[in-house]
């Protein structure tokens, strides 16, 4: 009988689907949902390809996805603010309500976060997941269940902008346009920046840009120096950014948010690229630079990003290029290895599966 | 006939005295100040023995110091807050009352600024200097001129509590107990700080940091890594420090600070050391700390170091180890090369210099 | 010989034409500026019927106007950033530069504030007006002269947005469907709330307020405490706002406002009605809500609000109701003390008055 | 047998000591302390002779007290940071750990609140209580329980300066000088203001005042105008203040705090006394002031509460000026009721009551 079918990550390189035992509610506040898109995510392809990030290491075979949507399917006894049939953007990690930065209003933070696809977390590329209820955000009819997915990385660019301070007219840079760049381009600009580079090698990525708004595009030259780049950026716009925004990893693309940057300008690191980059320490004082780095999303960041969608502030669907079924799910992971996608959704298990 | 004696920097490692023309008031805003008592910087030395720092080249003879204290013999037309006889800091950099950044409350990041003893514009060492009334703080009775001339770098170390948002209950590590790194200490207990750890490699500074009240001292083990050193800071407070600042410049001081900070904590680069740094960017993001650089010293500051002087709080002239009569203002740059004193004063000329 | 024509308020309800001498730049950095539209605000209304607002009494003939827009004349000889015949939106209020309250970025409480058409000042309804290039902001082409006008009471929406702290997701009502109120409800919106009430006696003023995108308007029911007017306010959002601004100066609206707000909401008062009122002190304690006033407009608030007209985000010059031309200034005048109008544009004299 | 004597309100006026059972630890994150000191609040007396504070009635006989510290003498199973025999200070209402206000970092507002002695729930008159291990602050051995205790009012004092934003250079005027009014201006000195004025129409609590380092006293006279009464502080301190608390819910106070503050400065309503009030709104507005309101308070309150008393920056223990055994708790409520004490603390029920 099938139960719970789940698409597992063994090992490196080593995928299966397996019949889960359905979850059942324990605790009062949660709610079961059955997934019903669920999108891929860079991480997931790097537990699937080197089986770790960082510290945490895949030990035990572990259910891959996080970024997903579902239907309430049945709900414990304290919950009050869903019912059956809701149709939910299911939020994926959640914290320990014990700990100081809980307590504090950074859950992010919390050392005992559960985060699903996280070692040893399961993820939710299977048909029933359980989520706390204050982990759902209801969504509104004319939102998708595909949509309600994306609200995962989108999320990622509401707490880059909050932690960017990005107030109407700033004006911002953003390095890298894969999805997550694309996503935090887009926020910028609904949080009031009156103008958004994207900056990426690829023309491909920036005409995608330019399809969601982001109001200016900028592909480095090979071989410029961080302020060489800077300096065609300012010519670009016509004056220095007050907000530049990583989401590349690339040494060169943080060096040249560093040059970019106006005086009193805010950088935010919003993906690990690698452990350690050189620096231009320097000019980062003597322009009295804000750094920050950004780690996941925080309190109200996923109710923002389902509203961005709502409003069309933030039109995220228009990433989406490729959709599988779930039995597909190998199939989709091998697609986003081959760099031809940029967001690509995976349908949860139909009944039958 | 003796006016304005100055003591002159003509070039790399070659000083001399001058009587320079006594300067005028021609801004009714401005006060004439007799200098009485200025202390050497590591600015002063640099530009003495390098001639330059970065951008800023010594092409013409400049008159040296920045650090200085005097008693007022002049008050232009429109001074309302100073009269002759006055005691008063003396705050050494003058933004453009026209620049944004002034506008905006950032006067220090003023790209017009006219800063003493910075090419092209001539220091305080010399007997008469012209500064806006506003940038006057007049001393308390109770407060030497001496105490006043060591509120131009206590400013430094206000502004950099005031960058580390440190408050009450805040554990802050300050890496190197130089002077500036010492007052950024004192600063930081006088913001609220429960706990400071002074950290350097010599004894004889830590010694000095106990006796102005610093609360912990460290000395770093050679050969150990940020994170040895960061697990020994954790040991000796019992805690995460929520607030780290590197008063050193040097690389491993830079990367203990990211890997000692509790999650979501606040470093602050204190002085300019190397142009470019190793830094562990990804530890960096993934505690969601914030960086700040801290660039001289702005609205309030200067007003607040005579307070905190004044308050006892930040036992400043405790920092003075060696005193010359301006006469031996050569003698006194060499003691600081030598690396013998934490802080040296030089009086003003004498009357009859 | 016709110099520069002005429309001057003598003593209460006693008004008259009069040709002034051409002012002339003395201060380098300002220019010349040829008046081509000028909005009526409540204020100039205010001065001409009753002679004073507060402390501030009209004792000599003053020109009224202060809500203007104008081509650049003639430049000072220090001025780079503007030059003949631009066209410029006139922000009418200049501070001392020595202020603190300049200094600190909060120039709009400087105790020396000359403000066009607040006595002893004289404002803008006349041909030739002198501003410092700072506060002047260019238009882009495709902005009008009336939309330059406009900018000034736009700014005061801006502020308000900007004391309110409004971020992404907030919900706001605003008490009061004036020009201002329409404005600061625009304001709201382009600061990223998600929903805005627009509150008000009126239908009319409503239905404008949909017509500019205010997302809900909402009727008092005469008679209704503060109480159930909150009430009902819950029930057309489905939610409690996070901010309320009142521009009406009624006491009923105040105390609405601070029953209607969620707990930690912000609260701004954006017009000054009576002196003193009934205050639910208890309430706003209980919530934990912030207060804050909001006086002019400061640095960066002009800037945006042309930004926020160029970019169609606030559409403003659909709140202009009436145009006349300079020598109809009277009737101009009365035509906003009738209540018909929203809001009255007045051109500036033409060449040949 | 002896189990869990309590000092119970059964009604207006009517008190009586009680036999109740000695309560269990169901939650693995409770400890059960054995109450040692508690003090008395004028909430407590409030509930004693009024039977109600606000929505807050007393319609079952309540345990009254809130101010405790005491001793653990039981763990649940997940309790990781205290031990039997740990001294602590006992924060005194439980929110729940679901509401958004707890998930965002504002507990105090949580509108489930189990608050000690507030009803429908019992206070900690009482020898067994039980607390959450998160809401027990461990005290130093340096610290005494009665110190302990009064970390609840001084927690007070500390959420106002945070809510205030005290700063080192802040000048501050607290209105009311019973024990929180005192305890709120030693907060503002610890969180670094330069000087406060405490305002009393008393001379003898106002020497208190200075016993515990307070640096400016005042006295209203009867009959002055808040224009007049401010005109006196200002002359007293030689500036405007920055900073007004009202911790004394009297109209006057509350009308000078508005007038005394400087242009943009803070004021805090630190309790509650008239539901309403006439207040200077166009003052308010004018000065662009910022008024909040404070609740109890919130994260990391109490933990500063208890390191202020143990670093002596806030001399609590001073305001101790009566003591009772618990069997005398109806005699020690008579005696605050009769206005002779400033702080008076109750003995936990000894072993054998």
């Amino acid at each position: 009988m099938s139960n719970n079918p789940s698409f597992i990550l063994n090992k490196i390189n080593d995928v299966s689907f397996e019949d889960r035992p359905v979850p059942e509610i324990k605790d009062p506040h949660y709610v079961k949902i059955q997934v019903k898109k669920t999108g891929i995510c860079g991480s997931d392809v790097h537990y699937y390809t080197h089986g770790a990030i960082g510290q945490f290491v895949v030990k035990e075979p572990m259910v891959l996805g996080h970024e997903s949507a579902g239907v309430i399917v049945e709900v414990g006894e304290a919950v009050t603010s869903l019912k059956v049939g809701d149709r939910v953007a299911m939020e994926p990690g959640i914290p320990s309500r014990y700990s100081d930065e809980y307590k504090s209003g950074h859950y992010n933070l919390c050392p005992h976060m559960a985060f699903a696809a996280t070692p040893p977390y399961d993820g939710t590329l299977c048909r029933y997941y359980l989520l706390p209820e204050d982990f759902c955000v209801k969504l509104p009819d004319h939102v998708s269940l595909e949509e309600g997915a994306l609200a995962e990385p989108l999320s990622v660019g509401v707490h880059v902008s909050k932690q960017a301070s990005v107030v109407p007219g700033d004006v911002a840079v953003v390095f890298g346009a894969g999805p997550v760049g694309l996503l935090i381009a887009s926020c910028a600009l609904a949080f009031g920046a009156t103008k958004v580079v994207a900056v990426d090698l690829f023309q491909s990525k920036l005409d995608l840009a330019k399809e969601i708004g982001i109001t200016h595009t900028f592909i480095p030259t090979k071989g410029d120096t961080p302020q060489q780049s800077a300096q065609k950026i300012w010519d670009l716009l016509g004056e220095k950014p007050t907000v530049a925004v990583d989401a590349s990893g690339a040494e060169p693309s943080i060096q040249t948010a560093i040059q970019v940057l106006k005086e009193g300008g805010r950088y935010v690191q919003a993906g690990m690229g690698r452990d350690n980059i050189t620096f231009p320490i320097a000019d980062f004082c003597s322009k009295e630079l804000t750094a920050k780095g950004c780690f996941r999303y925080g309190f109200g960041d996923y109710k923002l990003a389902v509203e961005f969608i709502a409003s069309g502030k933030v039109p995220a669907a228009k990433l989406i290029t490729h959709r599988f079924k779930f039995t597909e799910a190998e199939e989709a992971f091998k697609t986003v290895m081959s760099g031809k996608a940029v967001k690509v959704i995976i349908d949860g298990p139909e009944d039958e599966e």
